[in-house]
């Protein structure tokens, strides 16, 4: 399924063309990890946004990121620009809060924000406190020729689960994409699992693991 | 322009579907009467949003919008409900402002917001007052599968010009669309003009009568 979102968001939404900038947030995870090394196979620049600089190590040297920032850095928004000189065309939102204030601004005409989860929103109470930052957003959707679409990846396996399969099977096989679970032992720590995934402590997609390999 | 504007936001982001709701706002105006219109030869259920009852009855009577909705009734929202019962599947903004309160929460999964216009802020400062309405829009977003994109139509005539002018040329003959021009006399009354078009005191395109016609 991690697989499965990357690929539909990339590419039916994201539509990554050679040389564009692709920033994507949570970028070790189970789909920004391949989000970015499918980006990498269609010629795109990739950014990745990580918490800590082993996340960022790993993107880049075993994911072939072209760069990996880590979000705690408190130069964040300078290192963005740093990394993106060109801007940014597709941005690939698995995370939402602090850094879209640093995405956004940076996101070149007829950018594609692809809304793909927002973790960090997930337990937020759904009025923030101001300024209201909704206005200013919409007129920069409107100057900037910007597309911002969200989805929700069960709607989509009827008609293109076949094709993602294939595509990524390819993939997995010439040595495109590479993956990495961070495995939990046990059920009875399952609650606990997952807490630390919504906190960023997992590295790779989380699984828990219930019994042995056959 | 007008007519081109209304013809890409509609038909390239829109994408409209027979039976679904569209609801465009400045609903007598010169994009957002041929937005209607071209939904209608489409199939759709089209709800304008305009400024008053005689701007309403225009669009109902004389475009064959569905319904109307004054922007200025005390019961606004109420009004939309019931004019749009099986929730909204297009909406497309000329307006911004106070109505996307009413608007947003009625989009149905896999709607489309078409920014094409955000008269309502052009004037506003960047920052409102807050609370934030961003955090729980993007939540929106994801949750029913919005897209929502902007567009200047500059940016399409190379690509579509031809295509639209002939299918507005068809439309035109065939009797499907109708326009209306606000004519003001003289050019030394432009800048009153102007002004009273922000102020939505226009009915149709406005424009300025320089000389006579010949």
């Amino acid at each position: 399924m991690p697989g499965f979102t990357a690929w539909y968001g990339l590419l039916k939404i994201g539509k990554p063309k050679a040389r564009e900038t692709l920033v994507v947030s949570a970028a070790t995870g189970a789909v920004g990890s391949v989000v970015g090394q499918i980006a990498k196979t269609y010629g795109c620049r990739v950014v990745g946004i990580a918490g800590g600089q082993e996340k960022c190590r790993y993107a880049v040297e075993m994911l072939g990121f072209d760069a990996c920032l880590d979000r705690f850095s408190p130069t964040f928004a300078a290192d963005l620009a740093a990394a993106a000189p060109h801007g940014i065309d597709i941005s690939y939102e698995n995370a939402g809060g602090e850094i879209f204030e640093s995405i956004w601004p940076m996101l070149n005409i007829g950018a594609r924000v692809v809304v793909c989860g927002l973790i960090s929103h997930y337990n937020s109470p759904s009025e923030a406190v101001g300024p209201d930052r909704l206005p200013a957003t919409l007129m920069h959707i409107l100057r900037r020729r910007i597309k911002v679409e969200g989805f929700i990846i069960l709607d989509h396996y009827a008609e293109y689960f076949d094709t993602f399969y294939a595509d990524m099977s390819k993939w997995l096989t010439d040595g495109s994409i590479a993956y990495r679970e961070h495995v939990t032992e046990g059920i009875e720590n399952t609650a606990q699992a997952f807490l630390d995934m919504l906190e960023g402590r997992n590295f790779g997609k989380a699984v828990v693991r219930v019994a042995a390999d056959h």
